[in-house]
């Protein structure tokens, strides 16, 4: 398998799974609707944790631009691979969403509130404050990026790396997902807007436009800063 | 022990620890009555992850009639096998739901929603739509069968595999159940139905054999699904 | 470290952890209070997973008169040790219970319900029905012992072994310890039921001595069927 | 990178993340907020065991001046290195407070309730009884500190060890967190009470100076007693 078709697959599964956990505790009649902040957290969790361990040997799993460039920015990543692994991710996140709409097919039409739908495929802020929403995105992807290359570095064995990433993106979620539902990749929330925006969903709204710079720019800007503090002080 | 008896007490204590989380949530006055998808879904990754464990270095704990048969169409499994496979994994299926009724037995006849009680056994669908709920169990146990093999094939080491395993399992639950209660496998749908319909539960109502196959075939479609999207990328 | 040191030590943490989360989860005013079934099932899984963990290697870290009998009825420990282990394990849980009193010791009297407050140190059936809970008890240890003779006969490495012995503590609770509450370990309940009886514990009731037959007889009946059906298969 | 440096930015990280996912339980819009007691011990738990696998195999991951003065009270670490961790442990707590404070920049001041923010940033009694909370601080950390010991002594590898800490987070929490919202370390509780006091937090009430000693004291006899029982058994 190549490592464009591993960052692609990967980050379909990432989506599927994480909107799919989202969708399953906000849907009218969901077996899970209202599960509750553990269920969507620990749902995140092994949404990336599983693909991370699936795809890790072939590509790496960034499965994340923000991640990609981070890496490439100091010179743990090669930049001539960038455009293709962000072109990848982008891509697997859109096909993941169109599965999590097909997995749940009959809930749309039944689901009244427009703004859930459109919350389960990407974020939107608790407070609708851009500069402090960024501000959170920033903070919270460059822990990401920082705790990554951290485990990384860290002297363990490959298998509890992966493990450690999924509980590093429950703890990211649990503690510092409040104010922006942490979105921290812009293959996580741009590409899930995009099939929001494409796809023939029973009675959904607009795709919220105006806020989606800040889940793409601050993730990229938060991955930059957790990779550059990684390199300065490890 | 032999293979097949391997796959029966591994799919034995699957349907018991998982039928039983559904008791334990679902029945009157059981002490974790309303427990929530955290406890079901965190319940039903033990309930396979556990015999997974301990049955995995002998018949490789395949547990599901829809995995063993995906394994061997792309000849990851000598069809020969598979008979006899299946016919342990189904009746260990009874077996198990026949241990949660005893297990919770003064709970039966103080339970009073019929459906409630079949709950506990095989699945239902939230929203009756048997074309999309047959959809949602192809999707979900695609998913399931390529993730496995996916694991299967990573890098890491067996313990961490079986972790990740229990992990998927619930992913799926907490992603993708919402639809159908994720069935994902025969054993632990069609053989606790046939249980249900069998043992003299107190107050029981009919086994809603109209949706039973959906749970069947869906699975198997699945399966046969995620096992050749496997082969033909990895 | 004697290895009956190792086992007062394991059993007095774990029922200090264990019946801790009842209390948390049960007391008026305590931050837990109302934590839910997730909470009082993965807090008793850590609280045998740990001493499991830290005194396996000195003593096998049994924690449990009907896993030590179990294991010497089979021929897999030394008979000759049995009483020991067993007064070790005894007094520890003894010693366990009154931590916890002391951890929570301005919460006894703030909180009214003296079942409550005895269902912290000790178990009681949902629906009074000794042959049944009886029943229930042998069926859960039954799957204790079996399950944990199964993890120790896999071919995975010891850390993998201790934690799944803590996964399937937390599946045990969930699954099947809706009726009874899951005793499965006489150390874990006539211990605290005697410190209840003995401790000054502010607004206290009585010891409810008529069912506590049942989770010490039910467990050791239930560990013996489970070594016993263990040597048969594997 | 210097072992003071790992302090700090492993005790940065764990207050980030512990403080962190108080704030998204607590604070009014925040999207995790009342996610339950099993969001905050499972949250806590990784923000524990994250920088002790990041930071381990650099300073040994004390991240707390009560394991760091217990450990060099029974000789297994330099006196002479202790200032030189406090301090580092000191200041990573307050700038992690800070980080908190940033990241949930526009809910301080939607939030009424003043002690609920104070809550986030430290903790404050059930019951306040500074005698009964002072030997809850002692109990739990002393068993902090002595399973911290325990895990260290077994025979397991590297990678549970850090795993089996995480656990031992949570355990403590959901079992011994009820009465003191369990404190056990200075660094994160008197360093975020002085962030608390120090930066322009929207809306803030006094910091609770009275009950400060109890989260300092209290966790460094109990870590004193934890490893000094430790010494006298192992």
């Amino acid at each position: 398998m190549s490592k464009m078709m591993a960052e692609f697959l990967g980050t379909m599964i990432l989506v599927y799974l994480g909107d799919g956990v989202c969708a399953n505790c906000t849907l009218t009649k969901s077996k899970g609707q209202n599960g509750g902040w553990i269920v969507i957290t620990a749902g995140w969790a092994i949404a990336v944790g599983l693909p991370a361990y699936i795809f890790g040997g072939i590509s790496g799993a960034h499965l994340n631009p923000a991640l990609t460039i981070g890496l490439a920015a100091v010179g743990k990543f090669p930049a001539a691979e960038v455009p293709g692994y962000v072109i990848a991710q982008m891509l697997g996140g859109v096909v993941g969403a169109a599965l999590v709409w097909l997995t749940y097919l009959p809930h749309w039409e039944q689901t009244e509130d427009k703004a859930a739908k459109l919350g389960i495929f990407c974020t939107a802020p608790a407070i609708r404050n851009l500069k402090a929403n960024f501000l959170t995105e920033v903070l919270a992807t460059a822990t990401l990026v920082f705790s990554i290359m951290g485990i990384g570095a860290s002297k363990a064995a490959d298998g509890f790396g992966t493990l450690f990433v999924a509980f590093l993106i429950f703890a990211l979620g649990a503690s510092l997902g409040g104010p922006t539902g942490y979105a921290m990749n812009p293959a996580r929330d741009l590409s899930p807007r995009i099939a929001h925006a494409i796809l023939p969903i029973a009675g959904k709204g607009d795709s919220d436009w105006s806020y989606s710079w800040v889940p793409v720019l601050g993730p990229i800007v938060g991955g930059l800063l957790g990779a550059l503090l990684f390199v300065a002080v490890f």
